[in-house]
This record gives structure tokens, sequence and C-alpha cells, in this order.
């Protein structure tokens, strides 16, 4: 049975505000691209980001192998990342991967790790997500996990409701942290922040960034932040320090590019923009079942945006 | 570019009539019990099976790790099981896991690979789709590769169209050479027998077996074929001799007995139903998401069905 220890001082701080869902960039072969995955990540933290999720939705994560994941966290990592940024994906829908993502992730000082619910199966109720979760916890068995659970039932097909939500954080205080909220449900962000006082919640988009953190959240962790971080940032400092127009306004802001970019697909579109900003088309590469734009829907949206604004 | 070559008379048979997609059973700590595998797997070819499907969604393959779907492959084989009864699932969101467990699946004589699509991203449209099993079929590289197409829209949310599949069978004839069909659509299953001669369809339940069978399909590859083997053989064997009346009565027989299972969650049904037959109750474990029965309705499930004429 696994017991949460007193935490120690050591322990990572965790990441709050903005959170980049950090894109994956291919090389030919689609394989992870490891200089040009750390060269982002470094370019979003200096950009304003408070912190990286790599191996999202986003980040392809699911389509890269457990081994793939692992040598780019470890790429990351000897780059100079701090494990404080961090909150890996380390979500599978086999036990036994999270377990492993999950234990290397915190060796590699991750502050926490976004854990999916196995989305194979469906309809297998919350009796089985509790036991598939409350594995995780035991299996990794170490103080220093931190676990945010990863709602995106437009991926998974799988309902993380409030009541399976209550029932992790009352068996794993303290280890059940929070929560990456992709449900795009402006309600049930407010819930979780009323109904779970001291448990973080991140919004899946920038869209309710300012909504978020004023019920309490702790900011968003975003596909499109990939490329307005600086934006962002600004949204939420201006939060922080309490002007409420301006941030207002440029929430608004923050909103339409935004907007722009999700009338594409959206992953296909970012690493699209990533390519053009860059100026290295192989940032266009994406692993099947994902693909790229066609060219005249490429053209629309690079001339729809005002690139200099990005990244 | 991969080419296939004209095939090689070493090459296995294809299965075709009864197969059971096969259970894992597992010990205590969930990881698969090879010993109880290899046997339950010679019991069914015992039974009258023409062929196994492991580690499909009856196998809980997709919970289980590449590593621990290799491993168990490798046990089988090693206990003697012929790789021409063999159709291991070898899918997975993650392109470089099936083609890893493709090329592995071949080395070890399968006759064949059932492949699911890529399940986590969804409306990735077509192009996607054909994309990942290209890919999945070049890299592979090897002549001996023969590729099935698992069609379970109720788990990946995915629907592998007609028209998808007739560009696949263009594009890598002798390659893509059939489908697990677990639509339960019948009038779906005559059309592939129609528009693709020669293409080897096999329906995800035996309820559809005789049907399938008249249709010109191959016949099915079945969960409850773990407990129904004699009797969807029979089915098979009196269409396969001519004889109508008794191939209708048989299937009714079959059909009913499925249908009393499947009132049920068929996997943790399966493996109360293996434990009472084999008197080893650890195949109740289960990997979560997957959970057993409760005690009221696994009793209720035991009364009601024919234990003696199971297996």
């Amino acid at each position: 049975m696994y017991r949460k220890e007193s935490a120690s001082s050591s322990l990572p701080t965790l990441p709050r505000g903005v959170l980049a869902a950090v894109l994956t960039p291919m090389d030919e072969d689609l394989a992870p691209n490891h200089r040009a995955f750390t060269d982002h990540c470094h370019r979003l933290l200096a950009a304003g980001c408070h912190g990286l999720s790599v191996f999202g939705t986003t980040g392809e994560g699911i389509s890269l192998s457990t081994d793939e994941r692992l040598a780019a966290l470890e790429a990351l990592v000897d780059s100079g990342i701090s494990g404080d940024t961090l909150l890996p994906g380390t979500g599978s829908c086999a036990l036994t991967d999270t377990v492993r993502l999950s234990r290397a992730a915190l060796e590699a000082g991750a502050a926490g790790v976004l854990v999916l619910p196995p989305f194979y199966y469906k309809d297998t109720g919350d009796e089985g997500l509790f036991r598939f979760f409350a594995e995780v916890v035991e299996r990794v068995g170490d103080d220093r996990l931190r676990l945010y659970l990863y709602h995106i039932p437009q991926m998974t097909g799988i309902n993380l409701g409030l009541p399976l939500i209550s029932r992790l954080i009352d068996a794993y205080p303290g280890v059940i942290v929070g929560t990456k909220d992709s449900s795009g449900d402006r309600e049930r962000i407010t819930a979780l922040c009323r109904e779970f006082p001291g448990f973080s919640v991140f919004a899946g988009t920038e869209t309710l960034l300012l909504d978020t953190l004023r019920s309490g959240g702790d900011g968003c962790i975003s596909a499109t932040v990939n490329v307005t971080s600086r934006l962002a940032r600004r949204v939420h400092d201006a939060h922080a320090s309490g002007k409420v127009d301006e941030a207002d306004a440029l929430q608004e802001r923050l909103t339409d590019l935004r907007t722009s970019i999700e009338a594409y697909p959206v992953i296909p579109a970012l690493k699209l923009l990533m390519g053009e900003l860059t100026g290295d088309v192989t940032w266009r590469n994406l692993r099947p079942p994902l693909s790229g734009l066609d060219e005249s829907r490429a053209k629309e949206l690079l001339s729809g945006l005002p690139l200099s604004e990005l990244l």
C-alpha cells in the first residue's frame, strides 16, 4: 500500500500559469528531432512560458513509442531544461507503460506527470478508471509523484467525472494534485475550482486562461501557446498584478489569435507555422494518422495571421 | 518503396474458419501468465479452432506494453503453437510499435497480423489512415507480411470505410489481405465479401459465422469462441459439408449461447467462465480499466449457462 510521507523540501515547485502543450518536431523519418525539440522548449521558456507539457495530444505523444518518449525526455533534461517546468504526458492504454514513463519522469526531476485515462475500452465505469489511476500511484510508489488527470473526452471518449476525481483526491491526497481540462467547458472548469480547493486546474485552451485564473485555477496548458506564449504570458501577468481592464483587452486579442488558428486542424496548423517562423520546413512533418494542410489552406492560414506577433 | 515479390512456397497458410480472439490470463500482479496462456491456446486448437488471434480486444492487447506482447508471443511459439494458426494483434497508436510488433510476429512465423487503426486522434480522415497503414507496410518491408484490417468502431471511434479499404488493397495487393469486422453490421460484411473478391473477411462475432461463410467470407474471430469453440467448429463443418439445415440448427444454438454471455460485459464474463471451467480462479484477473463482475451478476451468469457444453 502506497504511503504519502511528508513532502521533502527538495521537491520541484509545481508550475502554474502559462504552459505550452509542446509540439514534437519530427525528422524526415518521422522520428522525434531532439535538437529542434530542445531548441523549441528553450525558446518557449524564454518567451515567457511557466512550464512545458511535452508528449500530450499536441506533442503526438500517443503516436510515439514509450522508448521514443523516454529518449526525447532525456534529451530535454540533458539540454538543461529544469524539471520544475516539466509536466510530461505519461498516459498510455497500457498500465505498465504509464508506470514506466511516470517513474522515468520523476527520475528526470519532472514536477509532475499528466496522465490520460486508458482510452481503448469504453464504458468501463468509474471503478475501472479508479483502479487504473490507483494502480499507477501504487506501482510508481514514489513520494515525489504529483499526478494531473488529463480530461480530453473528444479524443479519449472517456468522461472523468467529478465524483471520480473526488474519490481519487480523497484516496491519494497530495498525489492527485490537478487536472488539465480540455473539454472546453467553462462551467466544468469553474466547478472543478469550486469543488476542489487546492486542486490545480488548467484549462486546455488559452481562450479560457483569464476565466480560469479568475475562478481560482492555475492557468492553461495549450497547443496554440506554442506560438502565442508571449501574449498569453501578458494576460497572466496583467491578471496577477490586478490590471483588470488590461487583462480583458489582452485576453480578447489572445482569443482572436487562437480562434484564427483553430479554424484549421490545430496540430498541422501549428507545425506549419513553426516551419514558417523558424525557416525549418521539416517542422511540417507529422506522424500518421495526422496529415498536413493542403497548399491552399496552408497559404490561407499563413496570410491570415500576424506572424511577427507569434512565438 | 515496398515491392511485393512473388510468394515463396514456405509462406504459412492463412487461417480460415473459426478463430478465437484469445483471452490473456493474468497473474496476481496482472502480468500475462505465460503458462496459462499457452495451455489455453493449445486447448482451443484441440477443441477445433482453426486459428488464434492473440492480443486483440478480448486479449487486452492494448492494455499490454509492446514488450509484454512480444514476450507472450515468444512463449506461445516456444510452446509449440504453429505460426500457421496465428493472427496476432499488432495494432498501437504508435506507428513504431505496430512496426516492431508486426516484424516480430513475422519472425515468429505468424501467418498474418491484425492491425487496428491508430485510435487516439479522431476525424483525421482517410488520408491519415491510409498513410498509417502504408507506413506500416513500407517499414515492415517484408514479403511475408499479410495484414488484416481490424474494424471495431465502438472502441476506436474510427471508421475504416470501404473506399479506404479499396485504396489499401489496390496499393498493396497480396499484403492487405483481409479484415476482422467487429461492427456487428451484417450488411457491411456482405458488402465487403461482394466488393472485394479474394479479400478475407472475418466477422467479429460467431453470431454471424454462418452468414459470413455463406456470403463468401472466411469465418469469425470471436471473443466468445474462447468457450464456444467446439460448437462453432460444428457450425463451420456442417456448412463446409453442405448440410444446410444442420448448419442452421447449430448456428441457432451457438447464437443463443453467445447471446447469453454478451448480456454481461464480455471479457470479464469470459474470464469468470474460464476460472470456473479450469478451477484456476486467477483467470478472473483483469487489467484496469476492466473490472470483474460483482458477485450477484457472476452467480447469475454461471447458473444460466450449460457449463458442460463450453470450452
